[in-house]
């Protein structure tokens, strides 16, 4: 296949997977389910067939479109805004837990726990208007880089998935990204990242409220928790935001167990996926961690059946940016 | 043109309206603003050419894309609703409100307000699975019968509107209901009835619980609200459904102004319409009536040259149910 530089472009290359899908996984069982999965539910007058308004396909993005190490991108979001914001508020100084932030001390930040990591959102996203929010998002992800591969975050994203996404789109279904992830985040960029728009994007989110300022109509966000898009949280934000049953669902960690089940338990041909981290090289390698823990789901997976990703032996490419082997 | 029985296929026959677009709407300054505003930006290369991705329309639903007479339809189902139950609770009988909808003293229910509505829309919207509630509509969408005009309420839905959402879909539009409406009462009948499939389908809605019931996972309705979609809460729900801003809106009531403000706020080309109900032959004339009260947003739609449908003389068919011209 020919190389891109850019993975944006490369997911939305629909036509080179004609005669050879999913290049970047290798022949096997575990490429193979997908195909048949696939070729099972498009055949038309075959038993499995689904139309194609039903063919929606969800997926978690932390751990399964891109990368969630060293920790979850948007959380360097949240710590590089505290920094800019300090200047602004000399009082952090006095605070420990946005003192650790700015001291870089990761572990006391994580000592804080969900009600420290809860106030540190909401303080670096709340208290603008969506507009001006979705501009500051915009500059980060063009300035910052991640510490170990040192480009953009949205190049740290999987070259497997984003086949897989442009295979199903070729295949008629439609593509969701079902994520904890702040959704007004995400939506910056997973459109020309992933290919998918923004009424296709479904996450956690904070409180907005109408207002006219000036003569003008706003959306303010508020520091106050909506919906976590998380855990039982995934199956209800499904059925509400797009309000029938996926027939595949793809992710990585218990987090993303609800929606396995949610998705596999409806009637005909289903497919569950998770991403298994296998990789310390390439990528990382890891299980039994604090973020994208994969413990019971994985369980889950082998009990039902469930394809299971081995990355290091089943992606022959996990970035774009890798040479060519 | 040729009739159809079915007001869905005429949804559906895009292609009919290639050399006349809008048949159902006369001549004048109403359809041609319309066409007028989607040529403009459709225009490559034109000063108000939109992008694809870019044309979002939304609806408000009750008057607009159907009748709302002689009162919300969703009401109907709630009152049906109340007395199928009714056997299982003798105690109905002792109860003021729900005697009141048994005897169908109309006024009584209604001078029950808000908070009356709202316990009989949790007695009967909640207590079950999704997919039971969802029998529950199908069931009733298929046998109710509109009390004027003895037709399924799935009929009493606008020609002209009908003919507008295929013309904006033909023309690259995807096209979202917003509306007051529980999102799972519309979800049920909105695709074959105006080709908009459940996830563009936003309403309000109450809370829903993932569980494991009996090995099956399943999405129970609890009698509590989540989300009212009307007035302020529809720009919230479109920002939170769609995450971007759209670039025409339709709608009928005071219920619709702040939708209507947050469409025509963006940059570039926009578009407005509100639906004012003036024929009381063949459907109803009303302005200031406590459903659909049309008041501030007629003021401000005159002031800011928003498209206002006069149905007696902008439309030439109503329903597809009219004999021919």
């Amino acid at each position: 296949m020919t190389t891109s530089a850019d993975p944006a472009i490369s997911a939305f290359r629909e036509s080179d997977q004609d005669e050879h899908p999913l290049p970047s996984w290798n022949e096997g069982a575990t490429r193979q389910s997908i195909l048949n999965f696939v070729r099972g539910i498009t055949r038309t007058g075959g038993p499995q067939f689904v139309a194609p308004e039903e063919r929606i396909a969800v997926f978690d993005n932390d751990g399964t479109l891109w990368s969630e190490n060293p920790f979850y991108f948007q959380l360097a979001f949240v710590l590089d805004r505290v920094k800019a914001l300090a200047p602004q508020h000399p009082e952090w100084k006095d605070n420990p837990l946005y003192s650790a932030v700015l001291r870089d001390d990761l572990k006391a930040v994580a000592a804080a726990g969900e009600r420290g990591i809860l106030e540190l959102v909401t303080t670096t996203h709340a208290g603008m208007t969506t507009e001006e929010f979705s501009k500051i998002v915009e500059d980060w992800i063009t300035d910052a880089r991640h510490p170990k591969f040192n480009c953009p975050y949205t190049e740290v994203v999987f070259q497997p998935m984003l086949e897989l996404l442009g295979y199903l789109r070729a295949n008629g279904f439609k593509t969701f990204i079902v994520s904890g992830g702040g959704v007004e985040f995400m939506r910056v960029w997973a459109e020309r990242t992933y290919g998918i728009p923004p009424e296709q994007v479904i996450g956690s989110s904070i409180v907005t409220k109408f207002e006219i300022r000036a003569g003008i109509p706003v959306l303010t966000r508020l520091p106050q928790l909506n919906f976590v898009d998380d855990s039982v949280g995934k199956p209800v934000a499904i059925n509400m935001h797009i309000g029938r049953r996926p027939i595949a669902a793809f992710g990585n960690s218990d987090g993303d167990l609800q929606m396995l089940q949610w998705t596999t338990a409806g009637s005909g041909s289903r497919f569950a996926l998770l991403v298994h981290h296998t990789d310390p090289i390439r990528e990382y390698a890891y299980e039994a961690t604090s973020m994208g823990k994969l413990e019971v789901a994985l369980t889950e997976a082998q009990a039902r059946g469930w394809t299971v990703v081995d990355m290091k032996t089943d992606w022959n490419r996990i970035f774009a940016f890798e040479s060519e082997k």
